[in-house]
């Protein structure tokens, strides 16, 4: 997949811009999308930038039938003085590549496909919001395309990547989230998927979500093994805050144990965490002793430190929200109620929401920052 | 999905038939498809028979993200005097929206789906191939293609159904295969869906299944808990057969705890061997008590009763192949022997094999088989 080798076919008929205050996630995308075909006996093909449109897939393309697919999500952040950038885009190509071997797609040069990608936001640049909170939200996919119905690693497959320019998550202020405590259902499993990024972690979720959302919840917490060990939330990564008996604050997501998604998010955030604790560097406006762990949490654990007060918040991590805080988690018939403060959020989740969002919009230099544009 | 609404555009281009030496299965199509799109306002429109070719997808379409896919695998049989049938199609009817349920897609009337899928047959029906053992594998499908990228129930969708001469599963008679006891992956967990016909279930079982045959094995047999309980193969149901001390065939096959596919061929299996073992009817050539038990089955059971000789066989069942024998399971390092006769069946796959396929030729007549012509 040669950027040198990039045909680029411009749209004849550019659309409108949607107006940023009417943007809907995902509903929008921009006037070009990149493709590039692989097949086994030659490798990756040439890339394609053309105008957006609908795919030709044979009916019986594998990614119809078997789930073959796989994708990530990651935005372009357009700062004050116009300049564009990425995200840390090096792990979601990492990661893109790890999703692959996974279900026996094809890997890639994850340079190759950043540089691509920087291409594409180049040329529908003018499609990325100006506005505060706004981005382009970038989706790479890579489906398997063999025209055989056999369960076996596909002979062909097309990598594409399309763009949507988004609004902020909570275009009112954070406004925390209710999540329902699930073991009725999984996500994952030990030996599954969970830790990938993968097509099949989401469809199953969709019914289960449904329930949540009847019951007045906005998404499923999904809970591990009987006993109900907190994973993840399917769109974010979890984190809780205990204070300790000596008052230091104690930053807690479970590990990577195979059954949670590596998020790009989650990783920010224990580094950012973890260089405070260390005195490397100081998370704006925090004070005191701040502790970090990877290590499995009970439900029970949660339901006692609410009970004890020493709870201090309980937020997720992903792309699409950044810092999520959450306010209650249904659980066992009962709402354990979370702490949050009257903006929404706690004393750890604000200061890494301002220093993500900053590092994000180039308000704060930093090198996960990536220039796509001058 | 009214199949009095059934348009038929005509292919003017017929392809030159296959012939039947050399079909490999799913990559030789028919010259014509079914396509019935779902919309949430309007719900099923209208069906169209059109000539095969491919599907134009928007890249925002959900099956391509979030594996918003199932399927469902019949067959249709070239009768000895012409006649052709298919095989208690109803049983995948009922599954396909059993499926739909479980991932939030449209369900639909399964009377007519069945329907429209005898007028495909039909018109196809010179593609069904004449030789014994050979037959129409029919492949309905049903996608999410709402054109937004966001995880909930779609708001369109695409049913669609394709159609593929097969040649027999073992063309120079019965060849045992060899399964790998795997238990460092999984299918399917207890709140998952393995019991559902869902794309999901398939993709992550190729790269398992990729190191099962780099060893020697023909697909995974994969192992349940640290019991390491049988549950399936991914393409087909498990049997086990003991001799019981006073003689007794003992045929168990695990039980439906929501990890394992229902399957058709196992419910076939399981009915025939009921109404033998209660005097309701003779499965041909079987002799002696039969007991038949839907249980749990552990790998160390398995293991046992190969090394005291009670281990009578252990066969796979399916629409691909009926009854597929089974000659050696490699566990944990080695291999156990499975017996297996000289024509490399056992006493009950053997007498289940023939009743099976005589009642889906029409060579034994049984209200299982379902006429599609006459």
């Amino acid at each position: 997949m040669s950027p040198s080798k990039l045909e680029i076919t411009r749209t004849i008929s550019p659309k409108p811009l949607t107006p940023s205050a009417s943007l809907v996630f995902g509903k929008t995308f921009t006037d070009h999308m990149l493709t590039i075909p692989w097949e086994m006996n030659s490798g990756w093909g040439s890339p394609r930038i053309t105008p957006y449109g609908p795919l030709s897939l044979e009916p019986s393309a594998t990614v119809l039938h078997y789930a073959q697919t796989l994708f990530e999500g990651m935005k372009a952040y357009r700062h004050d003085d116009g300049k564009v950038s990425l995200f840390r885009p090096d792990m979601n190509m990492k990661r893109m590549n790890t999703s692959a071997r996974r279900i026996a797609l094809p890997t890639f040069d994850g340079g190759a496909l950043l540089e691509l990608i920087k291409q594409l936001i180049r040329l529908d640049n003018h499609w990325i919001p100006k506005e505060p909170g706004h981005s382009l939200y970038i989706r790479p996919t890579l489906i398997g395309t063999q025209r055989a119905i056999g369960v076996n690693p596909p002979n062909e497959a097309l990598l594409f990547v399309i763009c949507s320019p988004v609004g902020p998550y909570y275009p009112d202020g954070f406004k925390p989230v209710a999540l329902y405590g699930t073991s009725e259902y999984i996500r994952a499993a030990p030996g599954g998927t969970g830790a990938y990024k993968l097509g099949v972690n989401y469809a199953p979720g969709v019914m289960p979500q449904k329930i949540a959302a009847e019951r007045g919840y906005v998404q499923n917490l999904w809970l591990h093994g009987p006993e109900h060990y907190l994973t993840e939330v399917g769109t974010m990564n979890l984190f809780v805050v205990f204070r300790l008996p000596d008052g230091t604050l104690e930053l807690v997501t479970p590990p990577l144990d195979g059954m949670i998604l590596p998020g790009v998010t989650r990783d920010s955030v224990l580094s950012l965490a973890r260089d405070h604790s260390a005195g490397k560097y100081q998370l704006p406006g925090l004070s005191g002793q701040l502790r970090v762990t990877e290590r499995p949490v009970t439900m029970r654990e949660v339901q006692d430190a609410s009970q004890s007060g020493t709870l201090v918040e309980l937020f997720g991590a992903g792309t699409a929200a950044v810092i999520s805080p959450v306010d209650r988690v249904g659980y066992q018939g009962q709402d354990i109620i979370i702490p949050t403060e009257a903006d929404g959020m706690g004393p750890l989740s604000r200061p890494l929401w301002t220093e993500l969002v900053g590092r994000q919009t180039g308000k704060i230099p930093s090198d996960w920052s990536v220039l796509v544009s001058e």
